[in-house]
């Protein structure tokens, strides 16, 4: 039977794109906020026998929890024979473990939250710091979108003469890939920081840099300050104006307008978070992914399989 | 070995009345936001082989359940023996049946969210409609603390004259229960509501309004249009400015300050949720209820015991 998309109400647009791709009807997810902050969520579509994919991006992932839980469940109680969640915006993935005592290790308490309501999960480029593999934080098939590809498209289609900066040392593999496939070079910055808003950055000294476009990439932009500091330092070493490429729009309060205001040319975003400076669509990977997701499912245990190494995914058709 | 009381941030006051009648030490859990919406959770306390109880009411639940989540899932990592949760407040009882379709059902799904992380729970006087029972929804032992005695002792105590008002004819025996303890009349309001915020009141014509004090009783004030209504329809029969008495102080948005332009002369509630109206206390209360539930879970499986029928608890030292 044919599978259901269920997008959570900020998710419609990628959803609108996402449905035809996987072959699924679309049944949007009601969300009533009533005046004491509590949720009514509404399901109302007819799943029973079908298989159910929940759409919800997971910034602000504390708000949303509760809600999702009670969206997969509502799904499971109405018939769904499975119930998946494409979260392109995983969120929790950066406490792997315990930096000070008594501090919850949130990255794999979210895990184990989630695998509670979904049978299966798909993810684009995860904040994993010390864990390599979603593997090690779900039991649930769960399938990682790479987006170096796409990104690598974008900046080849539009920016003359790139360099790419990762933001920090443990960015240098991934950056390496990206330039690889651009064809450009590439450095990282160095940074430092302390507290959640306070960060500090040196450039390296490239020549390129003074000739080229800068094209500072990141896995997610929350506070900027990332970026901030690196546009100004750019700007000190006379470079021109660089172009911020990042996977995920998380941009905590004003943090995208002071990106601009700090001199970027360019904001570029996946759409992993709805955001107005969204360029790139993960659809066509999001869509693969859960399709190879739920055949897992249903073909458990797995045979092993050769991964496309350009999206991490099985090669599937789109 | 001496239990230890966890409190969320806002509900320290409370703790530290709480702790020394449980005979508890008092370890407050830490609670960090992040710019992108994450929380990070800290229990720094020697919990290990102890009885651990989270205290944490439960107005804006949705905010709240995946740091209680994290703290109660911390606790049982650094070793405690069991984790109990005292929600005054416990919010998301209300729906407990589909009202339209695909609806969520939100009052077991939410027990079930807080039975996979707690061992029993205590909570003030829930606003169960119909669901006569904690133990219809829990499995885990669930204390429901009546806080009947303690309103009928403040307005003994308070106000000449009063005449009670129940907000519903579904509240009609819980006041005439109040009234019986307080010795003095009652009424129920009538009620017409037409969405989250739209509510109409009529008030019975009963003489005593215009000679006595009016005491309008509610469970919940959430977006407080049922006791601004009840106020005005008060005022125009000619009744002098009532007393309103509220068990969970939920108070959205500008209700409270609404409640009191009405033209009520006083708004007093119980600290099941803090809030400056707080009068009546809840601890000892919640600490008898506490030692209930954590001792039949030491004990299970339960004899049949008999219940206080002023408290709903087992009689208890305080």
């Amino acid at each position: 039977m044919t599978p259901v998309l269920a997008p959570f109400p900020e998710m419609l647009p990628l959803a609108e794109k996402l449905a035809p791709l996987m072959g699924a009807g679309l049944a949007p997810v009601g969300w009533h906020h009533f005046p004491d902050g509590e949720s009514l969520v509404t399901l109302d579509a007819d799943v029973a026998g079908r298989d159910v994919a929940l759409l919800c991006t997971l910034r602000d992932p504390d708000r949303h929890a509760l809600p999702l839980r009670f969206a997969a469940e509502t799904a499971r109680d109405l018939g769904a024979v499975s119930v998946g969640l494409i979260a392109p915006y995983l969120g929790y993935m950066r406490q792997d473990r315990r930096f000070a005592p008594g501090q919850a290790v949130s990255a794999p308490l979210f895990a184990a939250f989630l695998e509670e309501s979904f049978d299966w999960l798909v993810t684009a480029d995860p904040h994993l710091h010390r864990i390599p593999s979603l593997d090690r934080l779900f039991t649930i098939p769960a399938r990682r979108v790479v987006t170096a590809p796409l990104l690598a498209e974008w900046i080849a289609a539009h920016v003359d003469d790139p360099v790419l900066l990762g933001p920090d040392s443990e960015s240098q593999q991934w950056v390496a890939g990206v330039a690889a496939r651009v064809g450009c070079p590439y450095e990282v910055l160095r940074k430092h920081r302390s507290g959640d808003r306070s960060v500090e950055i040196s450039v390296p000294d490239n020549p390129a840099l003074r000739t080229g476009t800068p094209v500072i990439l990141d896995d997610i932009a929350s506070s900027g300050r990332t970026l901030v500091r690196a546009i100004e330092r750019l700007s000190e070493a006379g470079a021109s104006a660089p172009v911020c490429v990042v996977i995920h729009a998380v941009f905590a309060g004003q943090a995208h307008a002071d990106i601009l205001a700090a001199g970027a040319r360019e904001i570029v975003t996946t759409d992993s978070i709805p955001h107005e400076s969204n360029a790139i669509g993960l659809a066509p990977l999001l869509a693969c992914a859960a399709q190879d997701a739920m055949t897992e499912l249903t073909f458990q245990p797995l045979e092993a399989v050769n991964l496309n190494p350009n999206t991490g995914l099985k090669d599937c058709d789109q």
